[in-house]
């Protein structure tokens, strides 16, 4: 989802001018004609570690980018949903799964791309899952069996490795950090 | 920040249809003329708890919502950031305060109004605050002095309420929530 660039004033269709709007500091997409300035704001993706006794489901993505690579359910919130509904929604749409959702787990930034990741740790509910249309496949996934080499992205890389060690440990600690370029 | 409609194509003009794209399952702004699609997604706030010592600074608002009402500096987080290099600049530029930030601590979604807050522990660095332009008034405030009739957001009292709960513990949880309407 790249940022489109505001040439238009999406209200009326006016041509929009660049400028930083009063009391404000950043150049804003501005409409002199009706007056509305368009903010352009980071999209948070949300989702979660669905777990279901020592296995995590994983799904292989069927859309780009990393098409073929494995991940964990998650995608863009939408408006008027939480967070958790997000995560939930996105677990059904990708794996067909059933998830409660337990802590926020991990938050990463991706400023290079003006995205924040928010996972959680959720359990799965049942066995009935099946790969959405998003997905080329889901399965459940025993520690060592993880596809390092194959994990469609570092912030899916890093949440399993935090669960892992956690696991390990028998406390789970959320995190947060920043992903930088080129990496995402 | 209200929701603006997408009535005209923000990339070249014409006007959007609504539409579900293929592979889609919710209606999107759509330009048959150039083809793009323009999605529209909550917003993230981020902000911080500044502490010094057994206080922490509040900001009394200078602007609408909440014109006159308290509460912790935060606001909406901009492209090419990430969340703690926007909940510091927050912190400065509505109190002139130099923090450094510590753990996220509280998540709140807010679906009625699409917007997600984010709000950090942090250390405040030095006693140089001062209202930036969207403050009347800051000042640090001890537990006992904190004016709860006069929080100007519920996230703000629930962020504060937790915060000196888990300060008496010594323990401090993340807490994560929905708030719901009419609250915001």
């Amino acid at each position: 989802m790249p940022v489109i660039p505001i040439n238009y004033c999406p209200s009326c269709g006016a041509r929009t001018a660049t400028l930083i709007p009063q009391g404000d500091n950043l150049p804003r997409a501005v409409c002199e004609s009706c007056g509305s300035i368009h903010y352009q704001n980071p999209k948070i993706v949300v989702g979660c570690i669905p777990i279901w006794e020592d296995k995590v489901l994983l799904c292989r993505r069927a859309i780009e980018p990393r098409h073929g690579l494995w991940t964990l359910p998650a995608g863009f919130m939408e408006n008027s949903e939480s967070v958790t509904a997000g995560a939930m929604r996105e677990a059904l749409e990708e794996a067909n799964a059933i998830v409660e959702i337990e802590d926020l787990y991990t938050v990463y930034s991706i400023p290079h791309i003006s995205q924040v990741y928010m996972m959680f740790r959720a359990r799965l509910l049942n066995l009935n899952f099946s790969p959405g249309s998003e997905s080329l496949e889901v399965k459940l996934v025993a520690e060592a069996d993880i596809p390092w080499d194959q994990i469609a992205f570092v912030m899916v890389r890093n949440t399993l490795k935090h669960f892992y060690a956690d696991r390990k440990s028998g406390v789970f600690v959320p995190r947060f950090g920043d992903i930088k370029p080129p990496e995402r």
